[in-house]
């Protein structure tokens, strides 16, 4: 997208402010409905209403004045029929870059209101990145018809745009990179530049090719700017820093741009042929989307959840998790199920057990979250792993002794039963060396089985600290104290 | 930073390959030292053994060649002692951007390594917000001696870089900004570029000033290099867009870069004076580091850990939560401790009760989870909350007949008790609704307190569905059973 194609960002007041007043029309509108529902006025003269053009008029006009962003911003945050109803009114030239911004779970809800003919005008406008990133939700028919009409220039771009897989920098990259030759003079791209009308956006870099379109360096806009015009560009280029390939992780590409700063980096495939850049912008969004899927995920919520969906969305979305947790709650069920008689004869054991096994629980979660970060770093390695089990079961033994006894203590004050106290007391010690294990155990296995450890870690953990607390407590508790 | 300071981040290979190479070699390192000690030659003989020379030597070698992040990434892999051997042979010149790049837990051990000179002549090379970054963490005699030395500008800059809070667009805000007066000619911004050595990194756009430094508007390079050189800065600039406060929330500012995509935006006064700039790359870390307290908050940890922190250290970081979550835990157990004589009667009852409370907080967490996310959005609004109440409530209702049936079968199949199967499934639905109620209620009301609900609601959250839930059941099963 250039520069000037788009209304500016808002100005005058959030985005918050515009979607109270977007609220209020909309309220309006369903007021002069409602009247004209219960005069039993024929719906189309509804249209004519005076007070109704106005509002739609109104709302019409805040819509266009809107950046694409905000406008997605409105229609996530409106009920579904309200939604359509806006989405009705945005200039159909705008749809594309629309889709582009919404969330996937609305951008469904506004793909299915729309037939193929306006699908295929709103992807009319959209880049081989912008279009590729929409084509999981579009009907089949209309990729097809999209890759029909498109010269084959635009559509080999879509065709590997497509065929790189979620999570590399295939995926997110783009394909408006500035290429430039090496042998020439800053004077001669200057002109160059000056022929065309405007950069693409995020521009910060040019890319310096050989005539086989081999990548060998690259020349910054402040570079080109600061430097004698007279000079060639291979003598002042960089040669080249952060290079990435289209299938290399898109996670590690935004370490790299985190870690040295980057707007803009060159892709290049086996050969070292440039192909694609992939952008700061590009790379924020990444890790917005990651973060919000694993917060999402610890909460095993599979997919962002449109907040206005219908129930049955949210079954589907919610329940995978419930049945697992439910499963794994039965297991811990049928280990106290097998300690009955001892809790028959010892009702107190039913109201201690749940204390060893949520502060075991909670102390491995703390754990793995530890081990989690540092392995998405990337700072654990065979060197000092054994020093990492050890720090942690010096800890949990210390855990153990400091509140092991302050529950011993307390278990003492409620029921005056020094062996209850004790067997307390060396229950805690037990599920905090078990929690400090699983805690460190189940992420490295995890990340070795090399699935991501931000996901189920924490189900698997109090599975294993709920049942395996209730057994060394009631466990214990039988052999001692009966 | 200028382009050219520092070495160009690693190319062959990832850092994680250069971790591997100074870990070997620290392990040499260590060998020969051993091989010293037991050999009872004195210390400062060591020094002069060859292989020990040629180990610290290469790695030395390694080190200068690493870009400032790279250094800082191994510096934080390493355990204590082998840290500050590494530390001790980074050239001192570069120990400031080193000490700007580490995490806040390892920074502590590298200044606490260090002397008051050597903190000052790190801190020389630094600019006044890079200062203002460290400045916590340095002896209060340093800072005042860093002030003491700096020229009026740098210091007044320091001193209001240092005033805003944390989280603030103040905070994050540099002060690199190119600016340009708005009645000259592109000619003349080019010229003047070009008497400059070098533009700051992250500069994408110029900001146009008026004779009273009040920003005018913006001038990208890329539009500074397409347009005609004879054209006005004041006709081809775009009215400013973006414009940042320092009082703004970090926050505001890093969603305003996600959304209009920007690479770098002015920070101006209340009379609207350019004071500064936000780049993108602030920006980064800053969702980085906000998504990283987030996920460790949720685990209850206030800070992050170094991984070879000394136990005591780990205590004092984990240890509030523990308490907390004790205190949550001890009120669960009291509320079975009052059903003692329903238990003593049926055991099952101790078997049974963990399902019911752990169920409901695994879904008034995935309740909250999208809450919060909806909150962070700011989706949620008076005009949509009460459709959010309706939803959640009836979805409640839905998990109650689907799941709350499931367990009276499975406890009816378990114990062949009609009336406690009933029970079962009576305190499932009455959870379910508990946990859909305090799932939207908690976050919505810490938003309200001007809390961040990431915070914090998880363990109010699961303290409600236990206690409620053993309440709700024990409750049932005793006028009904009993």
């Amino acid at each position: 997208m250039a520069e000037d194609q788009n209304p500016s960002p808002n100005t005058g007041g959030t985005v918050q402010d515009t979607l109270a007043r977007v609220t209020e029309l909309l309220r309006r509108h369903r007021l002069v409905e409602g009247l004209v529902q219960r005069q039993d006025m024929p719906r189309h003269d509804l249209v004519e209403t005076l007070v109704h053009k106005q509002n739609l008029a109104e709302l019409q006009q805040i819509l266009d004045h809107l950046h694409p962003a905000d406008v997605a911003y409105i229609l996530e945050s409106l009920p579904r029929d309200e939604r359509l109803l806006v989405w009705d009114l945005v200039k159909a030239e705008r749809d594309g870059e629309i889709l582009i911004e919404v969330s996937d779970a609305v951008r469904e809800t506004l793909i299915a209101s729309m037939d193929s003919d306006e699908l295929l005008a709103a992807a009319e406008n959209l880049d081989a990145d912008e279009i590729a990133d929409l084509a999981p939700d579009l009907p089949g028919d209309v990729v097809s018809e999209l890759l029909r009409s498109m010269e084959a220039d635009e559509r080999s771009r879509l065709q590997s745009a497509l065929s790189y897989e979620e999570g590399t920098v295939g995926a997110l990259m783009d394909f408006e990179m500035v290429a430039i030759r090496n042998d020439v003079s800053l004077e001669v791209v200057l002109r160059y530049l000056r022929r065309r009308d405007d950069l693409p956006d995020q521009t910060d870099t040019l890319f310096v090719v050989d005539r086989d379109d081999i990548l060998r360096g690259t020349l910054s806009l402040r570079r080109l700017l600061v430097k004698d015009p007279e000079r060639i560009v291979g003598e002042v280029m960089r040669e080249v820093g952060v290079v990435f390939r289209p299938d290399d992780p898109a996670r590690e590409a935004a370490s790299a741009f985190e870690r040295y700063e980057l707007v803009s980096a060159p892709v290049v495939d086996a050969d070292g042929r440039l192909i694609g850049r992939l952008t700061v912008n590009d790379v924020v969004d990444f890790i917005r989307a990651e973060s919000e899927a694993e917060r999402l995920g610890q909460a095993g919520l599979r997919e962002d959840e449109d907040l206005f969906a219908p129930v049955w969305n949210s079954a589907r979305n919610r329940w995978p998790w419930l049945a697992v947790n439910l499963l794994t709650a039965l297991f811990a069920s049928r280990v106290i199920g097998a300690f009955e008689g001892s809790i028959e004869k010892l009702a107190a054991l039913a109201a201690l057990m749940p204390i060893v096994a949520g502060i075991g629980g909670n102390t491995g979660n703390q754990t793995s979250a530890l081990i989690i970060r540092a392995l998405a770093l990337g700072q654990i390695n065979e060197a000092n792993r054994s020093r990492l089990w050890r720090k942690e079961a010096w800890f949990a033994l210390l855990n153990g002794v400091v509140w092991g006894v302050a529950l011993g203590l307390i278990a003492f004050a409620l029921y005056q039963n020094l062996p209850l106290a004790l067997v307390m007391t060396a229950a805690m010690m037990l599920n905090f060396l078990l929690a400090a294990a699983v805690g460190i155990g189940i992420p490295l296995t995890m990340h070795r089985l090399g699935r991501d450890p931000a996901l189920g870690t924490s189900v698997l953990l109090t599975a294993t600290t709920d049942s395996g607390g209730f057994f060394i407590f009631l466990g214990l508790a039988t052999l001692i104290l009966l």
